[in-house]
């Protein structure tokens, strides 16, 4: 039955697919920081970070993790992994438009994920101590962060660049 | 004391910081699949996955996740994360030459981090029920994947295209 309340963010759209077997536990992440983001709400966030012209961003590093900054001055673009810890993990197939049309939860970059982990790229605008500021992210404000990552080096054929 | 034994992948190098402080265990992961590669330890895994020239390497999707690739035979290139499972986490500096000169773990992309998740872009060759086949892996054989996505967006001023 089609539900006749606005969808949550979290619940079945109509077509869905999820998967009934246990969640496996098969390790252990830590959250190293917090990431600070103007959005309240995941039906708030873009859809893409934009590390132009979105807004700036704080990231709260544990102070524990602080020396691990070492050297980081250098990199002006970072790729962050964080955990989107709203999000439900148990879907395979996913409605992005809400009309039964279906896609694996592999084939789009959902939130909703076996594993929810984002990754996007960032631009550093500053860093102090253990807080950063970049531009260029998408998820809700107390997001827990799991890693930083210089930028990946360029790869050869990178269809991402239409010089390429 | 500087060791007189050759180094180990993981162990400590001269001048290598770690945080004594206890592993938090914030999340689980569950490992939806594994990785096939040609590299049966760490030490003969490539610094880069090269996704035109690299072996071809092979991922074996736990079968309850076979649905979630619905719509993926559209994209040639994806994201892949996995999980170092022989990596340590205690790393706050590190010394890539093994020669005592230190950079934090957050200003490289060392294997050794708080969260030992990996990604990298792959293009695919093949894909056959719950087996994909690409190139540009890395990471030792037998590891465990956490997640697939398409690749994402082109990005604005993208440093990484050299035409941008």
């Amino acid at each position: 039955m089609m539900p006749q309340a606005p969808l949550v963010w979290n619940g079945l759209r109509p077509g869905e697919i999820v998967t009934e077997s246990q969640m496996a536990q098969d390790a252990t992440v830590q959250f190293i920081g917090t990431i600070h983001t103007p959005w309240a709400d995941p039906h708030a966030c873009p859809k893409w970070g934009d590390e132009v012209d979105g807004p700036v961003c704080w990231i709260n590093l544990h102070p524990r993790w602080q020396p691990a900054l070492k050297g980081i001055l250098a990199k002006d673009r970072l790729q962050l992994l964080y955990w989107l810890h709203l999000a439900r993990r148990d879907l395979l197939q996913q409605s992005p438009r809400s009309d039964g049309e279906t896609l694996g939860t592999f084939a789009i970059r959902s939130p909703l994920r076996p594993n929810p982990i984002a990754s996007s790229h960032v631009r550093v605008i500053a860093i102090e101590g253990p807080l950063l500021s970049v531009r260029g992210l998408d998820c809700v404000n107390g997001t827990p962060l799991l890693d930083i990552k210089p930028e990946g080096a360029a790869l050869k054929g990178d269809l991402s660049c239409p010089c390429a």
